[in-house]
């Protein structure tokens, strides 16, 4: 059978062959990117779906608009207003069947094989793959402890002049990292002089540990004239709520939103609407900040004990930035002592002494960095967390 | 903003600016290609969604494998398996957000811009603009009341040598036909003599009226020695349960199985595992068979209503098959006794006299027939259809 040109243009994931290691008995594994299931509100949800299961029957199990489930629209809007975007209407996002396909259908929609699309370096690793399918020439912005190098970033736009623009300025996969308010405005300040679309996705930012991080790149829009039309946002359930709704948003200006319809209209008819009845009737119970609460604390606890381990059981061997949100500790191997500085390497021997995490390589569009790696506190409690980073220690 | 090249392949759809016009107050509409929310199994759907939640809350809400959900693909192989599917592992079938996403990633799997792909004239209309948006070129295969014209087909694939067929052989939107038993051994021959994917589009092959219809070509592939290897099938969960839960599955050989679920990952990462496990509950409590009889029965008899009434109010006016099965009449205006003969201006003066269908010029990639129109008597009842047709003759 002969497939798609598409197809060369990407492979099967790295991490998919690790995750195969995975299943190695009493392994303790910091590689997952998701929520821990623990923390779902099960009966939240419970409650949630009966209700629209009563409320609106032929709503929440018919075909709906491809736009979205309106009540679930409503109640999106009404959410980023407590972030701070001002003046959204239900129409002004749609619903996408998690923020997976909001990166889909902005591929879809955007991208003309050959095109140059600036990503950080280093990204999520689907959004990688998945602009790769669409053709895309992918160039890597270099970050540091505060996000994306903005003045970098602007020698790249201007000699690349790319499609758009893809940051995960919020504690982002994998970097866990914060763009910090100067350079937000300044990404906002570069859209408009380049006339260059920039993808904020967003899965991340409701998971602040302690205080607040500066507004979204989309609620900064505001203050910086004609900002707006340049900036697209994607938005999930997924971190904080369930993985498995698929319910994910993206608020862009209207004629993008308008042909990512469309595409969205080919690519899936709609997202279940029984998953977006289920996400609009918890918005509406008004569950949302008490679970958010409650997530922020387990993991901060998490990534606090994480960050204690790793500065006890492994000292200058390695290098990391304390994460104030999210899911992840991004850290380099420094090869201090002559100790391993390979993130490959050490993942090998990781799994030998029964702990898992990522290596950092692959995802980095170019130019891997092959001394980093990524581990997630999601998933692990406290105890857990200490005895892995023992194993790290060991296998170090 | 520039968008992608590809969106120029595509236009919105005709429909789309009709179903705008259904708002009228009082209008009878034929119009729709959706089952009845009225049949929907509402308590045992809540039933099964409550299960899920409570048996299992970490498959139904945490992320998932991308081929689905592993309690959901057992119970579609065994479903599969009553069909007279034999042999199908669940290895053998991803789960896919709603049919229409395994026409999409059979879209960007198989279509190189350029490639050729043969469909029935006519054809579902979002599969048009699904493979258009991958750059295909399609190719009309003429029907007749016995489905599509298998010496038409070859004669077209030996002609243009398509990437793959996509044939809607049972009850098909728009044509309602029936493609018989010959013609779908015929289909597998020419799969094997022309070594050609043959993609079986099957979400109404459950609601036949009195007999069953023959055999998927899928099922009858054990009787032509190498024709497994190329057939793709993919069914629905949406026409017989509810479409809100978008949850269909594809059948295919393993090779093009891998590279779609590939795909599948960068697109939606995987269905909502809340569908998923709603779904899978809802085919273990064995209620299937009960909501398929309910089902059937009622639709039987609104299309009996349907034919009957079309017969005594347009006459000779107009020609059409009988459905057997699923949700449409596909008629066609004779311009007997001079009335109106164009399926477009039939529909201004139907919607003037408060009932609508659907011209079917739109249903065809080539060579419209703009004397066809499509009639859905899924979601009116009894009554309202008769006075809707009534409507309809005096439109004529």
């Amino acid at each position: 059978m002969q497939f798609a040109g598409r197809l060369n243009n990407v492979e099967t994931s790295a991490i998919r062959e690790l995750f195969k290691l995975l299943g190695k008995p009493g392994i303790i594994s910091f590689a997952g990117g998701f929520p821990d299931s623990a923390m779902f509100d099960v009966e939240g949800l419970k409650e949630a779906s009966a209700k629209a299961l009563a409320e609106e029957p032929g709503g929440a199990l018919q075909y709906g608009a491809t736009e979205g489930y309106n009540p679930l629209r409503e109640q999106l809007a009404a959410f980023m207003g407590t972030k701070g975007v001002k003046g959204l209407n239900p129409e002004g996002l749609i619903v996408t069947t998690g923020s997976q396909q909001a990166l889909d259908l902005l591929g879809k929609t955007l991208i003309s094989p050959g095109d140059k699309v600036i990503v950080e370096g280093p990204t999520f690793l689907a959004t990688i793959q998945c602009f790769r399918l669409y053709g895309a020439e992918l160039i890597s912005a270099p970050i540091d402890g505060n996000g994306v190098k903005t003045d970098e970033l602007e020698k790249l736009i201007a000699e690349h002049r790319p499609k758009f623009v893809y940051l995960i300025p919020t504690f982002g996969n994998p970097s866990g990292g914060l763009l910090n308010l100067e350079r937000r405005k300044k990404v906002l300040e570069l859209a408009v002089k380049y006339q260059t679309l920039i993808v904020e996705d967003d899965p991340y930012g409701d998971l602040y540990f302690n205080e607040a991080p500066p507004p979204s790149i989309l609620a900064l829009s505001d203050s910086v004239p004609g900002s707006r039309e340049w900036i697209a946002h994607c938005g999930s359930m997924s971190k904080v709520l369930s993985p498995g709704l698929r319910v994910g948003w993206m608020i862009a200006p209207a004629e993008l939103l308008a042909k990512a319809t469309m595409c969205k209209q080919f690519s899936d008819a709609h997202t279940s609407t029984f998953a977006q009845a289920t996400a609009a009737q918890y918005l509406k119970a008004g569950r949302m900040p008490a679970t958010l609460a409650h997530v922020r604390k387990v993991y901060a606890e998490r990534a606090l004990a994480m960050g204690e381990a790793l500065r006890q059981e492994l000292g200058d061997a390695i290098e990391f930035v304390q994460p104030q949100g999210g899911l992840f500790v991004w850290a380099r191997l420094t090869g201090a002592g002559g100790k391993v500085k390979d993130g490959n390497e050490f993942a090998r021997r990781a799994i030998e002494q029964g702990v898992a995490f990522v290596p950092g390589a692959p995802f980095f569009c170019a130019n891997p960095d092959p001394a980093t790696l990524r581990l997630s506190f999601a998933t692990a409690d406290v105890a857990r967390i200490e005895e892995g980073v023992a194993r790290l220690g060991k296998a170090l």
